[in-house]
């Protein structure tokens, strides 16, 4: 008989009728499990005017397609979240395409004719210019000091944990480096003699500022999401923005390019984008809601934890660590 | 004007003429360069044996699909690869089909009855039955001191790399614990009193065995591959048989399964597979050639030591490390 189910077992007997079959043996609560068992208080709201609501063509089964981007929040890459906000705002998304699709790498999305001046369209005027120092952040004191950093790395039952902030703090490298979650968002970074500095890492759906050579960096007229194994030598080297919340399946399902890096050899096979709105400039019953787990709370801490070492009725080794990619952090649409 | 580049751009100014334009700093050179500068000695031939062809239905152009995998060698997984060539041999997949897919995790592939009893196709006899202890290897003693023991890991530059077996190993955990290759393929282990142990790991297109609850280890007749983040909760849990050496964006651009776990809700929505052979098994001219680049050579050193590093044109800061999922093994088919 054949055997379908590698993960999460236990959560669909109903879905799955030979799994009721199975003895399950006696475990501990699935990441999941823990997750359903947050309390209201426990998830954050993500401000309308954090999201951004990515309309595509209709599929070819004339299905709509809509992709929703939470928008980093302050202090972290706040010129560019800006300039994304302007960009959508004055409907200069409109019409552009998704023209490279990076088999384990990126989709990416932009103006197909960006690269001949003549027809490029013309950018709105006060885009800030952003510089490569503003790729981290030295977070405000009330950050690192409020307790917010949550430090978990691979191993780290392996590791003697320390306390930073009156929080438990896991170290596998050597020296300063960390890897946290700020506010809902992945980072990575180093404890200096002023606190620490900060930046946002290439996770899963993680959205990214396209840029040329330096010393450019890009004005988020050109974005890009991640659809394969986090790319982390990208970090500090482009600025991140945001991340895809919902929908990503819309464009890691796309067919990859066949040009070099994923570029789409003709316009034929580009993804037309019929619009990019901030979502508290669309009517209100219109805005979608979204809230994610706060990374501050206790239960998250738990979540990461059983992430790192499953102990549900599926696995029989845990893993005893997790990188920091390898923990989403939960986030849910509010009807 | 727009910024269309993330990566890689050097090699690229002829299929993007506005690059030609940036002026391109002095720098080193990229990872895809030093694997062009490869001599042919550092290539190994995968085995025809080690080669299984998988042919999907066309899609919906009529185009033709084909994806093939490179099986894992001995010592490791070997009941399950052998497993694997007596169901291609009996043709048993023949008519089965992708069932699920789910994003940022596998694209799995079964018989889509399995879980019927009355319905499900009956397996051939002799299939091995493998135990949890054979998740894990120790690798025999040639293996272990023939300086086949690559070890690289986050962050090396920080720490103080150690000798074993005449190479240079990083370690990023404490204790014993390390990554490494061995015969083109990614491994985790920890090194006793013995030697080591090693298993291999869930990076991006490795190809695994589904299997329901312990004890039960899958017979092969399922299987699945990576297609998001490397999920290294599932190491030492599941066998890993083998990985995509071509033809991944076949599973990875399939639409995503609206089901529990991505499993897809109606049989219409399933990718028929029209049949996997062992290369070996295919008239000559039929059998694809394929060769990866010596995980032993200097070459691949120099290789893992630049995507740790990068330091071509497009780079601002060298990340200093670099996961093993990230350092991909470079794999090329010969005509």
């Amino acid at each position: 008989m054949n055997k379908p189910l590698i993960a999460l077992a236990t959560a669909l007997a109903v879905a799955l009728p030979a799994t009721a079959q199975q003895p399950q043996p006696v475990s501990s609560p699935s990441p999941g499990e823990i997750v359903a068992g947050a309390a209201a208080e426990d998830w954050v709201a993500i401000a309308p005017e954090d999201l951004v609501v990515m309309t595509l063509a209709p599929d070819a089964h004339g299905k709509p397609r809509q992709v929703v981007i939470q928008l980093i929040p302050a202090p972290f890459s706040q010129g560019w979240v800006e300039n994304i906000r302007t960009l959508a705002r004055a409907h200069w998304y409109d019409g552009i395409a998704v023209t490279r699709v990076q088999d384990n790498y990126v989709v990416q999305w932009g103006d197909p004719n960006g690269e001949d001046a003549a027809k490029a369209k013309a950018l709105p005027e006060a885009l800030r210019v952003m510089t490569e120092q503003d790729y981290a952040v030295s977070p405000p004191p009330e950050v690192v000091s409020s307790g917010a950093l949550l430090v978990y790395q691979m191993r780290p039952s392996e590791q003697s944990p320390a306390r930073f902030n009156g929080r438990t703090v896991f170290r596998s490298w050597p020296s300063s480096n960390f890897d946290t979650f700020i506010a809902g968002f992945p980072f990575s970074g180093f404890m200096n003699t002023h606190g620490a500095d900060a930046w946002p890492v290439h996770c899963y759906g993680m959205v990214g500022v396209g840029r040329n050579y330096s010393p450019d960096t890009g004005t988020g007229a050109e974005l890009y999401t991640v659809i394969g194994h986090a790319p982390r030598h990208l970090d500090r080297n482009i600025a991140l923005v945001g991340r895809v919340v919902e929908g990503i399946e819309h464009l890691s399902s796309l067919p990859r390019g066949t040009g070099q890096l994923g570029f789409y050899e003709s316009p034929a096979e580009h993804t037309p984008i019929v619009s990019i709105r901030v979502a508290s400039d669309l009517p209100t019953a219109e805005q979608p809601v979204f809230q994610y787990l706060s990374t501050e709370s206790e239960i998250f801490a738990r979540y990461v934890e059983a992430r790192a070492n499953r102990r549900d009725p599926f696995f029989i080794v845990p893993a005893r660590g997790a990188d920091i990619c390898n923990v989403p952090v939960p986030v849910r649409r509010v009807p």
